[in-house]
């Protein structure tokens, strides 16, 4: 329970939600900045002029527009100067990009990682990686990394406390990528369902909506939740460990220790084994068998309309808890939702009250990977936006 | 994405903000407001005033502390003069208070509900409680009336878009009791868990701690939950409904139309049922069982043990998802975790992940039933928290 804000307070919350506003929104004119923000031409002016100044945006006149009066001018985000490093641990993947204000991609890399892959050997590729996107233009300013990975991180210290599918546990992951990379700013450690659900509220498939959940599969099956307008994060920013809940408690054992858990029916293992491929893994894998299913392989079918049903299931529990506006299917579970909505559907309707699913959208990712990308850089961002002149 | 606010609307926030905190934490010395709210002597001062001068506060010297110096001023909450109407429909109960500001019940009626009452016949008995509770102070002043009940309220207008355990489906009850009681001020219709979960988060068995989630059974099972300090209701105000949640799939039928929610597991009827008193109902049953269960009934015990189990397990689904800091059992549940929380532990540990329940307490509720007709009128006296002068 705070009081008022002092005049500083408010005009440096002010800088940052302008700053935010042009990188979550890109170019705005100062027209529009003035009426979306509830400030007075005068002020947005002061504003621009100290954001200009400290080089966090940059000021042109805008294109006719056939109007007649004085032209506007437009505030954009310096995307080319001002970045941060955005790193992914997945499953299957290491990937890496140099992103600019306003979430541009401006440069990337990315490699295979293979299952087993330890700390120290992921921290050295992905370390290499930032030294290859390092040939920055002179000016430039790097204001951190941001690393989204597949595992439960604590927000205190972005230690990765348990990354089952990737098979860690208590790794200090951001300790050691600074010990490789040196000095390119403060690491920033998080989970990549909730960077991404954050990026997908933001400028993607749930832009303006203020209760989403993305759902994020692979080997399991994590959420970023926004209730609110707001992430979920939990007491130590665990929350959102969906693929745990238990909806078939007399089903196969879990890797947690625990039986039924909702990511023993809907992740890769179960699909790839129902569909007679239980020898491969892998993404590539999973999009095999949604291909099958399409070409009509009854098999495939089958194995798809199961997940499908128990995705269903689980979302359906979701919607009761969250009455959300939108449901995002995320990583593999994209590409099962794409084959199998009507299962998924069907199920849901079964399970969601009615007052909870009426408002409903069920998406995939306008961002598509690239939102664990951008929403590892925002990890990064955020330091900035919440008060740009630090 | 809203600008800083103007000192005008800086004041009224700060005139909320001391308000607030003298209603959640009773009399409080001006040096501690200072303290707390991090605002100066003299703005304290001023803001008092204000609040005196609209009878919402009263002024006394604090008596002597021992202390050396100037003693100071203590503010109290003007709560026999300022206060809601609070009433409470639960499956087999009405319920009615005057509460004061502050939180103080000063004075409340009671009578049984008998199942399958319809809203009219509700109706006449809450209204005939405002009435016998009407005889206040001269200079009292009513804010409103709030009424919590057992079932989905739509958060836009207050219409109860579902209460299956009360037998009513888009029933305007707000409407229907301003009709009843004519004016007394503006009817605000909430959810009873809902309600339940923001007093014991302000107040109560989880003060202080940021993310809570409040259990209330009787016939069905709902939740109000508290994350990052602020209450999850869901898009159109019907989240939190984890009585819905499937946990059972080849369980048994619910009156939702699905099959093996966690109610048909952990509610009242499971409970009687496996108990052999499946012709009974109600909470004193219910609290029969229990005790019998004590006493070393045999039948009872096992009854007892499995629904304990049951609802281990979905607590350990919530814990997953939610990462609390407690998990408050209130209505029937609590009587059940008094007598089976080592059910309720043993699989809570068994189903939520170590990180996800590294902090949690397990708790009853500290301010009981009375939990739901403080809460009731919370949503009465939030409009004049929100704003004192208005």
């Amino acid at each position: 329970m705070r009081a008022g804000p002092s005049q500083e307070e408010v005009r440096r919350h002010n800088l940052g939600t302008l700053l935010r506003y042009v990188h979550v929104h890109g170019a705005t004119s100062r027209a529009e900045l003035t009426t979306r923000l509830g400030l007075n031409r005068s002020t947005i002016g002061a504003l621009t002029a100290d954001l200009t100044a400290a080089g966090l945006v940059s000021e042109k006149t805008q294109r006719d527009t056939g109007r007649a009066g004085r032209p506007s001018l437009v505030v954009r985000p310096e995307s080319s100067k001002v970045y941060a490093y955005a790193l992914n641990i997945e499953v299957d993947r290491l990937r890496a990009a140099r992103v600019g204000l306003g979430g541009m991609i401006l440069d990337r890399r990315e490699a295979p990682r293979p299952r087993g892959m330890q700390v120290v050997d992921a921290v050295k590729p992905l370390a290499g990686f930032i030294h290859e996107l390092n040939d920055v233009p002179d000016g430039s300013r790097c204001v951190g990394v941001g690393l989204a990975i597949a595992g439960m991180v604590r927000r205190a210290d972005g230690m990765v406390r348990l990354a089952p599918t990737i098979g860690w546990k208590d790794e200090p992951v951001g300790e050691a990528l600074v010990e490789e990379i040196g000095d390119v700013g403060p690491v920033t450690v998080g989970n990549i369902a909730d960077v991404s659900a954050l990026v997908e509220h933001s400028r993607g498939a749930a832009a303006g909506r203020d209760n989403v959940i993305y759902l994020y599969g692979d080997v399991g099956v994590g959420a970023g939740i926004i209730a609110g307008g707001r992430p979920i994060t939990g007491h130590g920013g665990y929350g959102g460990e969906v693929g745990h809940m238990v909806v078939n408690p007399r089903g196969r054992p879990c890797s947690c220790g625990s039986r039924g858990c909702w990511e023993t029916e809907i992740g890769e293992y179960p699909l790839l084994r129902l569909a007679g491929r239980g020898d491969r893994s892998g993404r590539e894998a999973v999009l095999g068998v949604v291909e099958a299913a399409m070409r009509g392989d009854w098999v495939a079918q089958q194995a798809v309309r199961h997940v499908g049903e128990w995705l269903g299931l689980g979302v359906g529990n979701l919607v009761n808890i969250f009455n959300p506006e939108a449901v995002i299917f995320g990583g593999t579970l994209r590409d099962l939702y794409l084959v199998a909505a009507a299962q998924i559907r069907s199920k849901l309707t079964e399970v969601a009250l009615p007052a909870c699913r009426e408002d409903i959208r069920l998406r995939t990712p306008e961002l598509g990977r690239d939102a664990a990308l951008i929403g590892a850089a925002e990890l990064a961002f955020e330091r900035l936006l919440a008060d740009p002149l630090l």
